[in-house]
């Protein structure tokens, strides 16, 4: 597990660009699989607690609150790795998942496989 | 390479919830590699002609416009899967990249990886 000091997490936090309505979006993705999980967005504070904590945290656009994940379910989100984008407005982090990232019961959030028939569940 | 019927794209692209202010979040994937090379959005048209021409579009929030990634540049990405999220807000496009993701000349826009030491550049 990754877990920063705070000088160097509010380094790294600072050079964000936070353009998305004060937030970057956030991939997270099976470090051992290379499935990508889920999408969602973090604000500044919950940059600084993903990197000082070791575990994933995401500001709810819906509920307009941070959140750990897996904070009520147990399905948490190990950071072994993080990485920024050229333009700094997203970030990739490299998880290993606690059971599954999706509250549907699925390991990923994307599930649904567009096919020439339609959508197919998947996983 | 996916290409789909509008009729289907159309029944794609009607089940999105484009609630990032008329966008879906969009992660492009290499499909071989599993490196997630970009994070962008789509609107309703973007969903479409990717579906339909089987290469990936996007809409550009800083030209406001749409465009084809690599219409200029020839790196193009070929569509090989889609994938839908269990909120369908975010979508995770598989692709074929033809030469580099990253304007900057990195093969994925993923290239600073966070360290105890601050920022290190890869890949």
């Amino acid at each position: 597990m990754m877990k920063l000091p705070i000088d160097v997490a509010q380094s790294i936090a600072d050079r964000l660009n936070y353009r998305h309505n004060g937030l970057v979006v956030a991939v997270a993705q099976d470090v051992d699989s290379k499935k990508v999980l889920m999408v969602a967005f973090m604000n500044r504070e919950a940059v600084l607690r993903t990197l000082t904590t070791g575990y994933v945290h995401y500001w709810s656009t819906s509920r307009k609150k941070l959140w750990m994940k897996g904070e009520e379910s147990g399905n948490v989100q190990e950071v072994v790795g993080f990485l920024i984008d050229c333009d700094a407005d997203a970030v990739l982090v490299e998880v290993r998942q606690k059971g599954e990232a999706c509250h549907k019961g699925y390991y990923t959030c994307f599930h649904n496989r567009v096919t020439k028939d339609g959508l197919k569940l998947e996983g």
